[in-house]
């Protein structure tokens, strides 16, 4: 049977999305529930690879499988199973033919910014701390250069394994949240690192040198990569 | 110099706040710090001597230093040498004879329920995730049998060091805030448990059995103790 999981994750203790053998991961986490829950399941696809450190509110993963409970209590089981940093929201049967990423239409992603003067723990690793000065009327300008398709090959490391840059960008918008500003940018799909080093380049550089930088920059030429406790996949459409 | 901090942690980490050998304690960790900072301190005092997993908004402590920084860089410099899960959020020059815990006239404390049919890795360890319904006219009726002074032996281990009970509590209420429900309550002082044994007996029995715990009933007629990850100290008034 097709299934579809919704997945949140505090991505801090886990090496990123993607098993790796001696790591922690993500995928290694839902794996071994996977494995304990049905008689079989393959094709296990997800929507966003995250980084480590990378959280998630709306992962959205799929797989084929065989021999398990009912899928509306598969999110209850699978959570009884799952490590406290990793939970399925919810879980259904999916369309035929259904596949976490390549059925995936856009992904929106938030970058969360904490500017108090002094950090506090609980934020630790779950935003970027950032107690400097920002240009407030900037970021908006820098966000509204964003939607359209644009090549994006300056915010994503110059060593990479993607072939193409170009990426449609649907809606880019600054928020201010009590002590937190978040970006909340959706896209057909993003490149390795991208949103971080937009927040990065964002905060450094001038909405002109942004323009600039979207038509295809070397890597070089942008600025910081943000630190990916800020970043959080939010949801995914299909 | 009399010094006075206001401190945020998140418990999680901590072996509560009193020193102990061996263990990871807010204390240990404040008293490091102020070590690498002052030439020297003494009379560290506590406002609440919060339990292991208990976290703070708003706990303060004070003591007598020498020899360090002016007091306006002290939060920054101390912040510098604590763990990520303590911050020091506000540093003054406390007035001569300040005691954090002899001077303190009452405490704020709250405790978090978190509501939402599966678990979130967000919230694990600092609320008290409980899917189970909850009459929502008892809580509130429950909380208003609070102020006034009460002997609330029924909410702390029978075996204690504590000598009085009775206690004057100023204001208690529930606060329905998105998928949390919270309890703010704050009174002269605290019995060890007090607000948690106070929760857990909300949620099992009705108010009118409460009523009579509230006459110094023994421990063994109140209710469960809720977890510590759901209790923050919030504020403490001088």
């Amino acid at each position: 049977m097709p299934l579809r999981l919704t997945l949140e994750y505090d991505g801090r203790g886990f090496r990123g999305w993607a098993a790796q053998p001696g790591q922690r991961t993500v995928e290694g986490a839902v794996r071994e529930a996977l494995g304990e829950l049905y008689e079989g399941f393959e094709g296990l696809a997800v929507a966003g690879r995250t980084d480590a450190g990378v959280h998630a509110l709306g992962q959205v993963v799929s797989a084929e499988v065989t021999g398990g409970p009912p899928t509306e209590k598969a999110a209850e089981a699978l959570n009884a199973m799952l490590p406290d940093d990793v939970a399925v929201v919810s879980a259904d049967a999916a369309p035929e033919g259904f596949h976490a990423r390549f059925s995936a239409r856009a992904r929106s992603y938030r970058y969360r910014l904490y500017r108090r003067p002094l950090r506090s723990p609980f934020e630790d690793g779950r935003s970027w701390w950032y107690p400097k000065p920002i240009d407030l009327e900037a970021l908006p300008a820098a966000a509204a250069l964003l939607p359209g398709e644009h090549d994006f090959r300056a915010f994503t490391p110059a060593e990479t394994r993607h072939k193409a840059f170009v990426r449609l960008i649907e809606a880019a918008d600054w928020h201010e949240r009590g002590a937190h500003l978040e970006l909340e940018i959706t896209a057909d799909s993003f490149l390795r690192h991208m949103v971080r080093t937009l927040v990065g380049t964002m905060l450094e550089q001038s909405p002109e040198e942004l323009e600039r930088l979207l038509e295809g920059r070397p890597r070089s030429e942008a600025g910081t990569t943000a630190p990916p406790g800020g970043l959080y996949l939010v949801s995914v459409r299909y």
